[in-house]
């Protein structure tokens, strides 16, 4: 029951962070959508500031987690990057509420948690800025300011929270292949390893974040 | 006097959306910003909900009436997208704070203010649309998914207003040049047309916004 209601109120913040901000978010806004008291709301969580480093912590870190699954035994860096970004187009299209508190809100972070968040999240880009210059250093892929490079290409990916709907005409795994074309095309990649194991990707995002996602 | 109170409202407001978004923002932030009484803040503008809708609709008037300025005469496919990607970049760059407040609040505003907003957004996008889709048809660019495309490579270039920095090792010019071929290569271009008169992109944003962007 206790942690039913923590992950009730967990819920109830992921979603009112991602639609009002989270600082039009309210402890009464909190209390009514998790449907307890604002008395009682304090059982199930610290203070609102705590709450949201928790959400983007563990984000980052189940984030983390499926990269490292899904590229264990990866070596060549158009097969490593194609994958992180089937992953993060998937986790963006299906999880687009705690994706964009993640992209959105650091800046509402007290110093200590912001370290802490801005930690994981530099480690989880350097994986594709590794990815990114390996493919450089090797030949296959060519661009002239790969920093830049790999700042567009995850603000390209970040964008799908904002604008995928499960209703359109594209499927997950069409959208995470197109994606990794684009990406592919964007570094001018010449070589193999384009396509990324994109059942493996879905495997890992439904182990990962325990949710089903139909590809097909 | 009214004039620049009215502007200084204005100018408030931009940063403090920008910041802790609309719903983060009350009347008494707004008028302390702005250096006015809460009393006198209201003879400078409407509700919230209407200076949020005016900023968006200036904003994006602008950014529409600079499109038009910088691609009136070309014809190419190629020289109307990367034309488009340069100004979209400069202004997201030298403006983060006002694009961010457009890309950002879309869902804060009345439904009334909101279809005002969307038809000038769709307007915009139309621009990108139109050129993709007659580079398609000339054969010179190459996608399956046209509107996914659109919405992958405006989400790139939105996020300029995200991360850039005039700190950066980038100057403006360099920055608008790498994103217009990132594009072209999304879109597997063939032909000429690829480089952007930059020098009239940054005179088009100085007349229409009134700033200076050194390029160099």
């Amino acid at each position: 029951m206790a942690v039913d209601s923590r992950e009730r109120v967990h819920r109830a913040a992921v979603t009112l962070f991602a639609g009002k901000g989270f600082h039009g978010t309210g402890i009464r806004d909190l209390a009514q959508a998790a449907k307890l008291s604002s008395a009682s709301l304090y059982h199930y969580m610290g203070t609102k500031e705590e709450l949201l480093a928790e959400i983007m912590r563990e984000s980052l870190e189940r984030l983390l987690e499926a990269a490292a699954l899904a590229t264990s035994g990866l070596t060549a860096p158009a097969e490593r990057l194609t994958t992180l970004v089937a992953l993060h187009v998937l986790t963006h299209a299906t999880q687009p509420d705690e994706t964009r508190v993640v992209d959105n809100e650091v800046h509402a972070l007290s110093p200590a948690a912001r370290k802490i968040v801005v930690e994981l999240r530099d480690a989880y880009e350097q994986l594709w800025a590794s990815a990114i210059d390996d493919g450089v250093a090797e030949g296959v892929f060519h661009t002239e300011h790969p920093t830049v490079t790999r700042l567009a290409l995850l603000e390209m990916c970040n964008g799908v929270a904002r604008w995928y709907s499960p209703r359109g005409t594209l499927v997950l795994d069409e959208l995470a292949a197109h994606y990794a074309q684009l990406v592919m095309r964007a570094l001018a990649h010449t070589g193999t390893g384009e396509n990324p194991d994109l059942a493996g990707c879905r495997a890992v995002v439904s182990q990962v974040w325990g949710i089903r996602t139909a590809g097909v």
